[in-house]
């Protein structure tokens, strides 16, 4: 079995030890420009697209990560009849959960607010908020959004989701399709943003649909930044619409050090950390994933080009 | 049915409402200096020891909240024979579930770091930690750090605790006794305090038990300010043994302006938030045990006057 590996910006070596441990007696390379050697698989994160021609022997593209963005752009290009796969969880779900959930607890215990005080030297009770008034609500109820759900439950806060198509997640009031998007954003004072990036999802929290939002709204996007139209939240935060928002994702990434957000208090800024691929979990999944396919097996995580994730 | 009712520093207005709700027949009255009048029950907050003079008629002492070192302070001066009954959770459990579970997300995936980060402007990837190495420690486990610890669990931490007597907490390796406190130190690279406040306890969070955590600890205390001394966590913060602190709870509240802890960063001041006395809720519970008593039933929460808890 041949196995080509690329991933921008990361050593590939500990990838490759992983694999091996995996498939010890396939042959495993880096993609290099001008290689179109055959291979039966390819494990990427954000390939070039001369890396994703079509390939003799190529079976199935495996991205390590759950957003397939930096792949579906190449559209047309890509190799016809070549399933692409994201990762399943991999650990990225419990990841997602902590860093949502410590998000959620911030603003509803106003752990935020109390923190300026405390470096003002000033102790002071705020009235808390009422939990039965603030309900989050998830953009995407796919296995992250589910997970979210799930840590969020297990405080009793009101929940809610929306998907493209009906979901049914338990404990989740859901709404789908254009036609429930309205009536989930005016029931969310919490939007958390969980949606795959596609040509549908892009701009998708902008001046209108976060304007729905109830006033003193709370904004977090885990997701990709170009979910998020970011003139449009800045101007809703300074206006005060929107009391707060968290960001790990950003149209530019690093965040450029002129980006007015720096300077913004009520917007957290996390560098692109919500949830790390983990090599391991994710070359085990992997792994279970090209045996099941040797053996003429379904797999689970394969994209849809046409809905796009 | 005569109920006498007492808090220091809070209207008394809708708590009489409330019990007026729960009990319309009932003779309901706010305690005044010199009322030595006959009353069936006792519904306190840190009451002075006046109010809590043998009186007639007297059946139980219901105290707001879920500690009573501010009643069992006058020791052999309390009314002998009437119970003093505790809050059980009633509404705290999930406030402090909420509470510590925020503060552990933050060290734990170095929220706080990152937050000094943004504010200078740096866009900077840090190493996660290694849950396996996260383990919290929950220095009692009763009805408040039972629910801590089911809040953790959600997250996948290594749980310990520890208790006065052996307790078998689902999924949370116990320690208990003297015997076992220094092995549960040693396992506790987060140490979270919600023990009741007895004369065994008292200063329980000091140089030598603090100096048993691993190298890199974290202390949340969430219980009473008199369980630590603050002298020696600071010394312990400065040299670095403990990474950081989150407190609730302190000597002296407000905590005095003077007070070294406002001018360290690393130790997080929150103004005795983390879980407060819910009336709805409260008066709910204490008026189902009443009507239990008054049925002749037991009762639970009813406080050890030896164990003092």
């Amino acid at each position: 079995m041949r196995i080509l590996f690329y991933a921008e910006g990361g050593k590939p070596e500990p990838w490759l030890a992983e694999l091996k441990t995996a498939f010890p007696a396939a042959q495993l390379r880096v993609w290099q420009e001008g290689d179109n050697e055959p291979a039966d698989y390819a494990v990427v994160w954000k390939p070039p697209l001369a890396m994703l021609q079509p390939r003799a022997g190529l079976k199935a593209v495996f991205n390590v990560g759950a957003g397939v963005d930096a792949i579906l752009q190449f559209g047309d290009a890509l190799p016809a009849g070549v399933p692409i796969v994201r990762l399943d969880d991999a650990g990225m779900g419990v990841q997602m959960a902590e860093y949502v959930t410590h998000a959620v607890l911030r603003y509803f215990r106003r752990f935020d607010e109390f923190e300026v005080q405390a470096r003002a030297g000033q102790w002071r009770f705020l009235k808390p908020h009422d939990k039965e008034h603030f309900s989050v609500g998830i953009l995407g109820l796919g296995v992250l959004g589910s997970r979210i759900a799930q840590a969020l439950a297990h405080f009793d806060f009101p929940l809610s989701g929306w998907s493209r198509t009906p979901k049914n997640v338990p404990g989740v009031q859901c709404y789908a399709g254009q036609e429930g998007f309205d009536a989930f954003l005016h029931n969310s004072r919490v939007l958390v943003c969980v949606l795959p990036l596609t040509a549908e999802t892009g701009g998708i929290l902008n001046r209108v649909t976060l304007g729905r939002l109830p006033p003193g709204a709370y904004l977090i996007n885990v997701a990709r930044g170009a979910h998020l139209v970011e003139d449009d939240l800045l101007a809703l935060v300074q206006n005060g619409h929107i009391t707060a928002a968290t960001l790990d994702v950003f149209h530019e990434e690093p965040l450029p050090p002129a980006h007015p957000f720096w300077q913004e208090p009520r917007i957290t800024i996390t560098p692109h950390m919500a949830a790390l691929t983990l090599r391991e979990d994710s070359v085990r999944q992997i792994a279970g994933k090209i045996r099941a396919l040797e053996r003429g097996e379904p797999i689970a995580g394969v994209v849809d080009l046409t809905r796009g994730y």
